[in-house]
């Protein structure tokens, strides 16, 4: 840890910052060329072309046959659910780690979260316990799951691909299906991540991505649906452009819909960025060699590398704690707070936040275990 | 007419464009400059002291004393609403004349859209029809507007400034104060409108602006809520971040929140856009003195002048029927567009939308009207 706190140390005077983020995007002056072009055509908003050219990109580099982008990760997880039929009183699986978006986009749909617990080695949805919970909570009726308890629904479950390290995802698909039950991938923080050779995000029905400032590559705001399904596709288009139909001159909306478009000048951003996604997943791995040099040996903690069979983004460095101890993670986080570099733990277990105690859950050991395990160190491409 | 089109044609020929759309903004090198700025600053997401900064300009631009900003108009609607305690369940009345974004952000909210009519002249919500339908519909207890019909609460109404021409705010704000109705003033095409020399969106408890790529002054995409009450905007501060608490590393929310903060990329736009929005005011109120000239002494038309006592930013230009007739309308709407100058009618009202039909409404006459008398034409800066 010593040697890995002098490093940062080092590396934080010798860039002139006062405090050293946990995560930075690379912005620089290879990104002024695109923005010029925008500022110059004029069409800094949704009308025009680098929209397309952006979604392109992507849906080569993540090899999805559709991405419909937004003005952010949640706006994509919003329509995303929506788009796998869930409906007001139904059910949703997620993790109870994860950023709190997720939750709030099923509450947005007025759905009700129901909390799952993950792995303690990639924090992923823990299939083992899913497939046992299940089998015990539920029962298949009209080609649906239903929860025994709540005789509701349980229409679809959210997969959220932890800190860039691919969850299980084939083992949970497979669980998913024998249940009835849809799959959106959270790949908001895995952009460049790959399960066994394929692009996370396309392995369940809806997978979304996230450009937000914090992300490997970013658009200011932004986010994407991916899907393989030209009827989806078409869908999220037409709710995310406030349902409205094709016509010469008149204002027609055929449903509810929303402003979720991602402007131009922010595609503009991403086109930039997105060419330089390998070299930022390589400075990645560099650095997660390096750091991992640099705590060598610690009888308290280990770098966490990526799940095997996987590529990871390393899109956040992440010290992991031999034993739980929110003791120990404290004294780090303000052992680095106090140097002016930030470290965080991970996201607060969702089932514990005032405004979701309410809902469903499994039993949380694991989560609870993983709140007092993790620390995020900074991972920015420069380090 | 026939003067008009002469000059939109030339006008569109000798800018060598290969159509004439109804509004761009005004993007030019000027922009560059504070983009270049952030791309230099690397800080193009919600991080950025930018936000901050355009915040501040908005503020004293419109006099409002808070203004957050956030990813568009709609989203500023949906969490204004909230602010004003917009619950499931709760009426919102509305104009039929407007964009579709005010009653998706009431059902947003799960409220009921409730739709009331609009004054022929400027097209704004009719004091004296909603006074009368307030009086004859409804009753006032435990200070609270009841709908005698549904027995629901009537808590919030929405008041569109029309193309940049302000409602008859004043009367309308006298009468909804009567009926303790809360007021949300959407004044996203009406930046630089004044009504008796106060900028319009603070009149009511809750003001809404919005940058998109057609408006006046543009961000790509973007909006901002305005209020004059410290505890709203501290508030509305902290729905369109995720309702996410202070700590010095832990995630705590204590609410369902949004994802709605604009980022900083889009706010160094809106920064050098605002900068010139007086000047963008002067061109439009030359454009509209131009195109009036040129449709003089029409048997079947005229152009829309802006209300007593008040300054529009005539946003669109507007051509008026003198008697309503969608053959007349078609007919004119026909020629523009074989000519491939972009000129389109008022929004369909909202009542007759498809998924809007279910929704109570009063006797929308005018609306009615309304539809079948204005078309809006080329309006852009340049012309």
């Amino acid at each position: 840890m010593q040697k890995l706190l002098k490093y940062l140390l080092y590396k934080k005077s010798a860039l002139k910052k006062n405090f050293l983020p946990l995560h930075e995007p690379d912005i620089s002056k290879l990104d002024q060329k695109e923005i010029t072009k925008i500022i110059n055509s004029g069409f800094v908003s949704s009308v025009g072309k680098d929209i397309q050219r952006f979604e392109n990109i992507i849906s080569k580099f993540t090899n999805s046959k559709f991405v419909i982008t937004t003005i952010n990760g949640t706006a994509a997880i919003h329509i995303g659910l929506k788009l796998l039929g869930v409906k007001k009183g139904d059910e949703v699986l997620l993790p109870s780690i994860g950023f709190v978006a997720a939750a709030n986009a099923i509450i947005y749909n007025n759905a009700e979260p129901h909390f799952v617990d993950s792995e303690l080695n990639h924090f992923g949805v823990d299939p083992d316990k899913l497939k046992e919970y299940l089998k015990k909570n539920t029962y298949i009726s009209n080609n649906k799951c239903i929860n025994k308890k709540t005789k509701k629904i349980i229409k679809a479950i959210i997969i959220v691909h932890v800190f860039g390290h691919p969850a299980k995802i084939s083992e949970i698909i497979k669980i998913a299906k024998k249940y009835k039950i849809k799959v959106l991938e959270d790949a908001a923080e895995s952009l460049g991540s790959k399960y066994k050779g394929k692009h996370v995000g396309n392995f369940g029905d809806i997978g979304i991505l996230s450009f937000n400032g914090n992300k490997i590559v970013t658009t200011g705001s932004g986010g994407a649906i991916l899907c393989n399904n030209r009827y989806l596709a078409k869908k999220a288009r037409h709710l995310v452009t406030t349902s409205k139909l094709k016509h010469k001159w008149e204002f027609i909306h055929d449903d509810v819909g929303y402003n979720y478009r991602l402007a131009n000048l922010n595609a503009a951003l991403g086109i930039s960025q997105i060419k330089r996604v390998n070299k930022f997943i390589k400075k990645k791995h560099e650095i997660y060699k390096r750091f991992n040099k640099l705590i060598d040996n610690s009888k308290d903690l280990f770098l966490l590398n990526q799940p095997k069979s996987c590529r990871s983004n390393f899109w956040l460095q992440t010290l992991v704690l031999k034993k739980p101890s929110v003791h120990l993670r404290n004294k780090i986080l303000t052992i680095f707070y106090k140097k002016k570099i930030l470290a965080r733990p991970i996201w607060k277990p969702l089932h514990k936040l005032s405004f979701l105690t309410k809902y469903q859950k499994m039993s949380l050991k694991n989560a609870e275990q993983i709140e007092k395990k993790i620390i995020n160190i900074p991972s920015s491409c420069y380090l």
